[in-house]
C-alpha cells in the first residue's frame, strides 16, 4: 500500500483505482488502510445517501440501475453499494445479479460496490459505512445504498440513509405484506415496482391505508409520497427521483434542522457500532489468549454455571457493573 | 412475579401458562425472569432443535405446522419458536401468519412463540436462545425454529440448530437464487417446497450439484439429503421426518461426537453473543449517564476526531488494548 497521505490525496481527486485498491484493504483489514479512513472522515458528510431496500424479488437491482442513469443524465456522480445477503459462514459475495449494472462499468463518474458478510461477528454494516465513507470523500453527489429489506441489520443499513425508499411489488403472498409492513416505518419512499403487475392499485391503497394509521401513530413533518414505477420498462424513475428531491429540500428546509437531526443520528449510530464491535473483539481476543473463553466454556458445558450469570460475572469484573 | 424457585418448579412441570408468563416477563427484561432461566438452564440440552429457514413465501410456516402435527401424532411434545422480521424500530410482532398454526393452539403438547425484535440493539437471538432454553426445561421432545433465512441473525439462530433445515420453492427470482446458495452451507437438510410447480426437478438437480461442488471445499461427514414436499397437500412430510431421524442418528454415532461438537458451538456462541450484547449495554449506559457519549459524538461532529479514532481510544482507556 502506498503511504496513507497519498491515498488519502488519491481518493480526495476521486481517482477510482485508489479507491477500489483502499476498499480492498479495508476488508483485508490492513491496519494502514484504517488510517487512511480516518483521514477521509473528515472529508465526508456532503453526498445525498438514499437507502434502497425491499424484499427480494422485487427489482431493487433494476431501479437502481436506472436511478443511476437519470442521475447520470443530470450531471451528478454516483456512488453506489450493494449490500449481498450472503452466508455469514462462507464470506463469499454473489455477484450474479450485480451484472446488471455493468453498463455502468466504463463510466467514470459511477462506483459501484458489492459487500458480502465476512466473518460470524460480521462486520456488514461496519464495512458498508466504510464504503460510504470514501464514496462520499471521493466527491460522489448520491450515493445509493441498496439492502435486502428482511434482516435486521440490513434494514439499518438502509434506514440511516437521509433518504430511504421502501420497493414492494403488487401480489405477494403474506409473508412479504408483514415484512413490507415492519419495514414502512423508515420509509420516506414508497414504491410499488413492476406496476403493470394485476393488483397494483390493490397495493397503491394498502400502502396508503397503512401510512395513515401510522401518521396518526407518531406525527412526523414529512409524510412518505408514495410511487408506481416499472423500472424494467423505464416507467416512472422521473416522477420517483423528483420525489427524492422533495424529500431533500424538506431535509433542508429551517436551516436544515430535518438534515442536521438525521445526521447526528448517523454519527451516533456509527459511533455505537464501531464501539460494540471493537470491544467485543478486544475481549474476545484477550479471552481467548489467556484462556479465560475456554474455561468458562467448558464450566458451562458441565453445568457450574450458565450462560447469563457468566457473562454477568465477567461484565461486573471488566466494566464495575451494577450488580 | 411469584418467586423464582416456584416459577422454576412449575416450568420443570411443564406448566404452559408458567412458561407463557416467564418469556413475557423476559421481553419486559424483569431481572426475576433472568434469576429464573440461570436456574432453567441447567435443565436444558435435551431438546432435539431443529432450525427451518428460507426466503420469504416458501412456506415455511405450513412446513411448520405440518412437522407439529406428525411429531404430536407419534407422541412427542413440540415447541416452536418463530422469529418475526418485524420492525427494529416499532418493537411490534407481525402475528398474521402465525394463524395458520392456530389449529395446534388447544394441544396442551404444543408450545408456540412468536417474536418480534425489541429495541435498536435488539436481542433477537438472545431472545430467540431465550425462549429455546424455556422450552427445553419444559421438557419439549423437538424444538422447531423458524426464521427468515435472509438477514445475518436469522440465518445465525437457525444455523446453530441440531439439524438445520434450509426451505425453497421451484422457480424463484435470481435474488432468491442468490441467498439460496448463501445459506446452503449450514444445511443439513434441503427442502424443495410447493414441489408440484414446474421447474421442481431442475430446483432438485441445481441444488445437487451445488452441494457436491461444496463437499468437494469441504469434507463433512454428513452429507445433506434433499427432499420434494407439498407441505400444503400434506405430500413429503413423513420422508422429510425421515430424513431428520437420520441426521439425528448422526449426530448421536461415535459416543456422540458430532452432537458434543455442536453443542459445545451452541454454548460458545450463547456465551459469546450475551457477553457482547452485555459489555454494549453496559458501558452506553455509563457513556450516557456521565455524558460522555454526547461528547465524543459533538466532537465527531465537529470533525475534531472521527469515529474510528474515537472508539479505538475509548477501547484502549477501558480494556488496555494494544495500541
Amino acid at each position: 500500500m502506498d503511504r496513507p497521505q497519498k491515498v488519502v490525496e488519491q481518493i480526495l481527486r476521486g481517482e477510482v483505482r485508489a479507491a477500489a485498491r483502499l476498499m480492498r484493504d479495508l476488508d483485508d483489514g490492513i491496519p494502514a488502510a484504517r488510517e487512511v479512513l480516518k483521514k477521509l472522515y473528515p472529508h465526508s458528510g456532503r453526498a445525498h445517501i438514499i437507502g434502497i431496500t425491499g424484499s427480494p424479488g422485487v427489482g431493487k437491482s433494476t431501479l437502481t440501475d436506472r436511478l443511476i442513469q437519470y442521475l447520470r443524465q443530470e450531471g451528478h456522480t454516483v456512488g453506489v453499494v450493494a449490500v449481498d445477503p450472503t452466508s455469514p459462514f462462507s464470506g463469499g459475495a454473489i455477484l450474479g445479479d450485480r451484472i446488471r449494472m455493468q453498463r455502468h462499468a466504463l463510466d467514470e463518474g459511477v462506483f459501484i460496490r458489492s459487500l458480502a458478510t465476512r466473518g460470524h461477528f460480521g462486520g456488514l454494516t461496519a464495512s458498508s459505512r466504510a464504503v460510504i465513507t470514501v464514496l462520499d470523500a471521493m466527491g460522489k453527489d448520491y450515493i445509493l445504498v441498496e439492502t435486502v429489506g428482511v434482516g435486521q441489520d440490513e434494514v439499518e443499513i438502509a434506514a440511516t440513509a437521509y433518504t430511504t425508499m421502501v420497493v414492494t411489488v403488487p401480489g405477494l403472498g403474506d409473508d412479504i405484506q408483514a415484512i413490507k409492513a415492519g419495514i414502512l416505518e423508515v420509509a420516506d419512499i414508497l414504491v410499488v415496482n413492476k406496476a403493470d403487475r394485476e393488483g397494483a392499485s390493490r397495493t397503491y391503497q394498502d400502502l396508503l391505508q397503512m401510512l395513515e394509521l401510522q401518521s396518526i401513530r407518531k406525527s412526523k413533518a414529512w409524510k412518505p409520497r408514495i410511487f408506481l414505477t416499472r423500472a424494467k420498462e423505464d416507467q416512472g424513475i422521473q416522477e420517483l427521483l423528483a420525489g427524492v428531491r422533495e424529500h431533500q429540500q424538506y431535509l433542508g428546509e429551517n436551516q436544515g434542522e430535518a438534515l442536521l437531526a438525521a445526521r447526528y443520528q448517523r454519527v451516533r449510530q456509527e459511533f455505537l457500532e464501531l464501539l460494540k464491535e471493537g470491544v467485543f473483539r478486544e475481549l474476545v481476543d484477550q479471552l481467548s489468549g489467556n484462556g479465560r473463553l475456554e474455561e468458562i466454556i467448558q464450566k458451562i458445558l458441565a453445568k457450574r454455571t450458565d450462560p447469563y450469570s457468566a457473562s454477568e460475572d465477567l461484565i461486573a469484573a471488566i466494566l464495575g457493573g451494577r450488580k
